[in-house]
């Protein structure tokens, strides 16, 4: 049985319930005779090689209760991607500070890094437990039903095309919404349970798993215009062409051409403007808005779903018992056993390690342009409780009578 | 006594209370004996020119009460502004229909609308009482202490910039969020609420009331990343440089202006762009994100102020109270009378109507870039209960030993 330090850190974009599974490591790890203290490595694997670790011993747990909810990474982030002598930096100061048990609380890049760790941790002889806690809002970790933080960024997603939608109905015109989402649409398709009347928004959803073209996006925001008076759209940040090429980079290049040099496009309304040019120029509508939902959708405070604060928390404690109670390294998954109930599995880090999941072929509409009840049915136990609702007046039209003919 | 029908109907931009504002006229209305049915305009006084009414005695006051509830504008809304002959085809419509009570919820434009259509009735000699029910989120009406919709969207801008302000802690760079404000900078100032940490940013806060310099911008984001590795800044979207000319036009290819002439400043994200580039090629910062809070800060359902709740009910039951005991057209205007309590008093339509409010000396800084704790002091109440409280961890520092000279 492994006896040592403690140490945690986070890796990757900041989410709503990050810290929940923080305040999970630490708390069960203080519990465990096996665990003399535990430190925090200040943002991720740089704060590793830098020796700038905290002794969460002298944290009360009051606190830790509180920071675990808040949103964002308490410890701090990373946007680092170690290579190998990285990672042997990594392991030289987990060495140096006899520390036992990692976990490492990130993404698909973060559960890499463990792999590589743990295997030199072998090469060299030093027994130490490596732990991969799942979070990312893009919902791309494989084996897993879904992963802590997208729920809460789903919600908020969900809150704000309901608000889009009533809007767009309040004053019509065609209204843009970018969603963040690389490679997996989970969290724009989550717009979908935006949805309540027959007629709302939003109408059209774009994620980068069907192949984006700007013909077919034009055809159906006029479509929807021609129904309904109105159009809301949802596309991901990363949508791309029948080449694979991003949409957003396509704009990049003319901008890089047109004007200013190095445009950076990430984080910037470079997608939102193009699509809303495009139908200015092509539809002639007058009224169009779109919207880059940048940073809030991943640390808005005040949007959480309590589906993900608990099992945020669960999947921290969990990877400290399985580290405490087995003999393996491995990263903690997300299981679906019913309607809505979940549990946890340690699977081997190079499972999950590196991969990439995308949204399956069965929640993705034929037309390319909105998702399947098959997704609705998946993502709305997990928006958790006291999800808000819209409400219409009731049409009782008046008759009109200004001119009306004399004798009518 | 006058006795006949009540119309309502919104103006505008939505807001997050606007419709508790309606549903406070319509209960409070059907409750009057001199009321013979309330009808309700659609989109406006686009919809009174067409009548395009809705009868909503034909309405649950159980589903009012839900329609209360949910953001955006349920009668729909527009941005007609109306010349003297649109107002004339108003009264028209008013008269055919026996309209004797017309409630107009919305902003200045709002209010200078019934002015002229007050003015009109009382020229043709028809008996008609014209109210404004005051809303906009600019908080830019005079007389009021503040204004419904205004505390919901403050409270919105406060929680994401909470949200930035832990996302750029955990990430270090600089962020910039640039909110909605014309003229006035309320809603951006609105920001500063979002501090509680002496080091927790926004730490640059720009409102069009104060002049908008680009070195003097840049000198301070440089300044607070050499004191604290990273900035948050906060930005109206109307700031103007020294001659008064709109920052975010001077990039703007295609000037797209609305009805009111006003250049169309939202649903753009050139200011950010703008202001991230400077960053980067002046400061040669490299991770600059520029966010642009787009139509969420109106319409985000879930984020709402209970204050502003119950005032914009209460204004709009008092405008049917005024109107009902009364024998003048009016604006309901809200009074702050104690720490915090408010109160509502009835002023001229022309007090109100086309006027702009913009921030007082007090609440603005003498840098340029910040507010003042009178501002604080100011908006703090409007916020209402339940606000979210951002958690850090102790920094107990553990002692670094991988480079300590073999004898130190």
């Amino acid at each position: 049985m492994l006896q040592g330090k403690v140490l945690v850190a986070q890796g990757g974009g900041p989410t709503a319930v990050i810290n929940q599974s923080l305040a999970g490591v630490i708390l069960e790890a203080r519990k465990s005779r096996n665990v003399s203290s535990v430190y925090g490595a200040l943002h991720g694997i740089k704060g590793i090689v830098g020796e700038d670790f905290i002794d969460l011993t002298q944290e009360t747990s009051h606190n830790l209760e509180l920071v675990g909810e808040t949103p964002s990474s308490a410890l701090g982030s990373t946007r680092d991607k170690p290579d190998l002598k990285y990672c042997q930096e990594i392991l030289r100061a987990l060495k140096a500070h006899d520390i036992r048990f990692f976990f490492y609380c990130g993404g698909n890049d973060s559960s890499d890094t463990l792999r590589i760790v743990a295997e030199e941790a072998r090469k060299t002889d030093y027994p130490i437990r490596c732990m991969h806690v799942p979070k990312t809002i893009d919902n791309d970790l494989v084996l897993n039903d879904h992963t802590p933080g997208f729920p809460s960024a789903a919600r908020f997603v969900v809150q704000a095309f309901m608000g889009a939608n009533l809007d767009n109905w309040s004053l019509p015109g065609v209204y843009i919404g970018v969603v963040m989402g690389r490679h997996a649409g989970f969290l724009t398709a989550a717009s979908a349970l935006a949805k309540k009347f027959p007629d709302d928004g939003p109408h059209l959803v774009f994620v980068p798993e069907q192949t984006f073209r700007i013909d077919m996006f034009l055809a159906g925001v006029k479509r929807t215009v021609d129904r309904y008076g109105r159009c809301v759209v949802a596309v991901s940040e990363g949508v791309m062409d029948e080449a694979g090429v991003p949409v957003a980079t396509k704009l990049a290049k003319q901008v890089e051409r047109d004007a200013h040099g190095n445009v950076q496009l990430s984080g910037s309304g470079a997608l939102a403007e193009l699509l809303s040019n495009q139908v200015k120029e092509k539809l002639g509508t007058s009224r169009v808005r779109g919207d880059t939902f940048g940073y809030m959708q991943r640390s808005f405070v005040g949007c959480v779903s309590d589906v993900d604060q608990r099992e945020a928390r669960e999947v921290g404690e969990r990877a400290v018992q399985y580290a405490m109670a087995g003999d393996a390294d491995g990263s903690v998954v997300i299981e679906r056993t019913g309607y809505y109930s979940a549990d946890y599995r340690l699977v081997p880090l190079d499972a999950v390690a590196g991969k990439t999941r995308t949204m399956p072929p069965e929640f993705l509409s034929s037309d390319g342009a909105d998702v399947t009840d098959a997704f609705r049915l998946y993502l709305r136990p997990l928006l958790g409780k006291s999800m808000p609702d819209a409400y219409r007046l009731r049409q009782s039209r008046v008759e009109k009578i200004l001119n009306r003919p004399a004798h009518g």
